[in-house]
């Protein structure tokens, strides 16, 4: 069911710093940081020749990784993005198998521009996991 | 300098749960377990299209990631792995600008029989990165 990885989130409080020493010291391919408040977090794409790294920095009050770096304040992995072909079936099926979808387990339209659904890290091994339709 | 994620690593307190489950319910391929006592791991590899998850269990005494697993009861993911063409080479670069590298200094055969160093989490916002020669 699940395909690529799209990508590795990595959650930092300077997302400015993440993006230079990735592109300075680990001579990386990193886009411009992109604001996007819908989501409450500012993201940068680091481009790997198989994957991306997204670098995700809270931005404004309710930011949904404001307590992940209470939590680990120099940053740290927040989630793994998996592709799948169609979201409903893979949530559908995921479902029925007992595992939890976050959220009002309907999917949302991701940082991507795709429908997204992030499933309970206590399910998947202390690993909070992303869905992504392809 | 970085080339391909090579890998992310999720660390598991039981390695045969974790396969169970991405093999059944996210149905991805999922390699058989093996114990690596030199690393102090058993390790399972889940292949994705462009990439590898990669399930570590502490096996023996001294396991290096009884510890993490100690603060992550439940698992979680433990580092990244990066390609590069010439560890020697990437090594003396992140050191000459302030990287620390952990351990010896000096690359050792990781999981895969290659050459890998492992990189200060402090140095890469809260991130352990693992380097392996390509």
């Amino acid at each position: 069911m699940i395909g690529r990885l799209n990508h590795v989130a990595i959650a930092v409080k300077d997302i400015a710093k993440a993006s230079a020493t990735y592109r300075d010291t680990l001579g990386a391919t990193v886009s411009a940081a992109t604001p996007q408040p819908d989501h409450g977090v500012t993201v940068v794409f680091v481009e790997l020749p198989n994957t991306k790294i997204e670098f995700l920095e809270p931005l404004g009050a309710d930011s949904p990784i404001a307590k992940f770096l209470e939590k680990n304040p120099d940053g740290g992995i927040h989630h793994v993005c998996y592709e799948v072909d169609d979201i409903i079936v893979a949530r559908d099926k995921l479902k029925a198998e007992g595992a939890r979808v976050l959220g009002s387990g309907e999917p949302k339209i991701g940082a991507h521009g795709k429908p997204v659904l992030f499933l309970h890290p206590k399910d998947f091994f202390g690993t909070l996991v992303e869905l992504e339709q392809a």
